[in-house]
């Protein structure tokens, strides 16, 4: 494997979420593998999990990490093609991202969208910006419209909990006061439709995700009905996509309650704005699998390193 | 050992001031017990002796130091219970601790007080809370109410460098402009209390410290009297307990001078303002202690994740 | 070598040029002599390929890096001599440079110019100090007047590129829209002094540098002159020296065009403004070495590193 962008990057999710529960099983097995190997990971936005989880998966591998906050620690990144650099940016994508691969055997970025510029945003500048002019491959630690590595680590935690061949699957929008990104829902949506579940998107009408992603997936626009027998249920804030980058609905109603969510098991990427999103009932409960989902994220990141450093042998 | 949150973790403190110069003597010694396990490092203030011998500490066990800014890397964490998290705050420490220790063998926290909300700072709700909800060692890199780690250091100066059985001990109180937390002197009044000196505090009155930890220790508002004889001369500014968080005197008759200390060894947690706590000419002396103090950051910390270390073996 | 202050700390430049590129062919030849030491990276400034590059190198060694950013982790940092410390800063340079030199068996430092106050920028404030206060060796990651592991780097990558005994080496000042140190181009103009080059520098008039720096170097301020027959053209835009830290001129014919550059190759330090400085057409040729030079700062600071630490032992 070249680079890690997208849950398409997965030949074969179920091949994946076993040799990511083998890893989990050895975390430590292949130490040897990443030995005087360098992960350069690239911080445009703020992060807890990832940056953490990221770092303890190179360092089972024995990669060396090496951290940049990109905003605070370097230069203003300029990605336009053929602009007069006369502005706030000092340096432009082209150069940085040839230099940091003369570092870095492998480069980890995560640049949020803007959620003002639809089309800058689903053009993933930034990312295919690395992609194209680092030599190096790319690992995408959250993009504006994809977070793959979050949606492998959820499919492995489906995996792990499920109690049936088939589980029932429910994604469902919950009130935030801020305008979110969509990377994760979308993510998780493409990540489920490769996998063997029953599959339903639950959201208020204004809230639709981009139709390509959504493709043959059900929507249902009454979460009671959606979340009816459901065994997982992944709760999750975006803002709108047609209209895009707006918050037009903070109706409590679509909370995630102890009640609504019955014997099913809840699942959230974190941070989780409690008592907004969910009530306390649920994520202090059994119920939530929260914690072992951060915990699998380095299980998901470490595969994905694990892979494209053998390619890289 | 679980955790260390202040001095009361030290079950004998000359016993661990034996084992702390013995590492010294032998930095390297445990270098395997601590491989491939993973210090997290979280400030959510500055820091610079801390950042640098916590993970100098761990790099001398084998440890992999992570270091994370939680303001700027990461979320605004909530720590209020019930809490409708529809404000500044994206993440509950509920979860957080729970997820940095996936990632973390132990946790080393660095939380200062406000010095606004005495009943907040003295409940210690940063550090308590990782107490509470991760499921990792806590180290306490300070807290709003104690500095364990620099007191234990300072135990090791101390006895490194008497030349009596019992030595005199004076904590004199400086000028500062700011309001500065009382941490770092509850902390060192607790250690004296442990250790058999001849223990007089010394600060102005409106400046004494929480009775609790004062105890039956000795205070002298008048610094001459309480100076007098003294072989270490500990300096350190606090704000007003009583009248919590404020300044009430800058007198800089406080000032320690070399004719004040005399004979005394100085010493002080760093960093220091010359010229407002201390003249040049005693921290430019042979009296001062400082630097080797800051170098006993480093075994203060090593022995304490050593013990943490061996214990979760 | 105690320090790695300015290029004048390298005796034979030929000789470093040969062992940095032994250095480049088998990076990982002396992964044992640093094993157990600390090198403390200390920023007071932006950085990317010296922060990376410096790791990179360190890490080659069996180093162990620990960055910190100065002004955003730690305190402000005081270098007045006896200053009554009453303002913003927080901590005497005396003491955090010792403190540090606790830690770390090398430090590293970045500190730029104010361009407000010259007599202070050369005097080179903070890396004196550091050199004064620190107990062990200091590395210049690029101070007020220089920069000397990017001209070890450009010494190294036109030796590497050379078809010829003696190459014509231009140094050109280009247009930018904000003041910038002189640093790489001082350091700079001392590598070619010491190799065997035919070096000619051009700027506009008023732009002259350090005239104790120059010496005898050719200044022509006709660009066109200047470029004739040039083999490596280096750029770099300064601000005035005379009229210290001025911006004096942002003629756009200064820029480097493919035109001006014809057969030459074509370097710079990065970051670079594209189409300010020099134009796409530049940049995106096989003409510009700059990828090559920023992977040359790896060896160039393993090099200074592997010195430092042979002496050391």
């Amino acid at each position: 494997m070249k680079h890690y962008i997208s849950i398409q990057d997965i030949d074969n999710i179920n091949t994946w979420i076993q040799e990511a529960k083998a890893l989990k099983r050895n975390p430590l097995n292949y130490k040897e593998l990443g030995k005087n190997k360098t992960l350069g990971l690239l911080f445009f936005n703020s992060s807890l999990r990832t940056r953490l989880s990221t770092q303890k998966a190179a360092l089972n591998l024995g990669m060396d990490p090496i951290v940049m906050n990109v905003s605070g620690d370097a230069w203003g990144i300029e990605f336009g093609d053929g602009t007069i650099m006369n502005g706030n940016t000092a340096e432009h994508i082209k150069e940085a991202a040839a230099v940091i691969s003369q570092y870095c055997d492998i480069i980890a970025v995560r640049a949020f969208p803007s959620l003002t510029d639809k089309e800058k945003d689903e053009s993933e500048q930034v990312l295919k910006a690395f992609v194209k002019y680092a030599s190096v491959p790319i690992v995408n630690m959250e993009s504006a419209t994809g977070h793959p590595l979050q949606a492998l680590t959820d499919a492995i935690t489906i995996s792990e909990n499920t109690k049936k061949e088939r589980p029932k699957v429910v994604l469902s929008w919950a009130p935030h006061i801020k305008a979110l990104p969509h990377a994760v829902a979308n993510s998780f949506v493409e990540a489920m439709q490769k996998m063997d579940v029953e599959f339903v998107i639950t959201h208020p009408e204004g809230y639709d995700l981009n139709p390509e992603i959504i493709g043959e997936s059900t929507v249902n626009y009454n979460q009671n009905e959606a979340l009816k027998d459901a065994d997982f249920v992944y709760v999750k804030n975006w803002s709108s996509y047609g209209d895009y980058g707006k918050v037009l609905n903070t109706d409590p109603n679509w909370m995630i309650t102890k009640e609504k969510i019955g014997n099913a098991k809840f699942m959230h990427c974190l941070p989780v704005r409690r008592n907004l999103i969910v009530e306390d009932a649920v994520l202090d409960s059994d119920s939530s699998l929260v914690i072992e989902q951060a915990n699998n994220r380095t299980y998901a990141a470490q595969l994905v390193l694990k892979k494209i450093l053998e390619d890289l042998k």
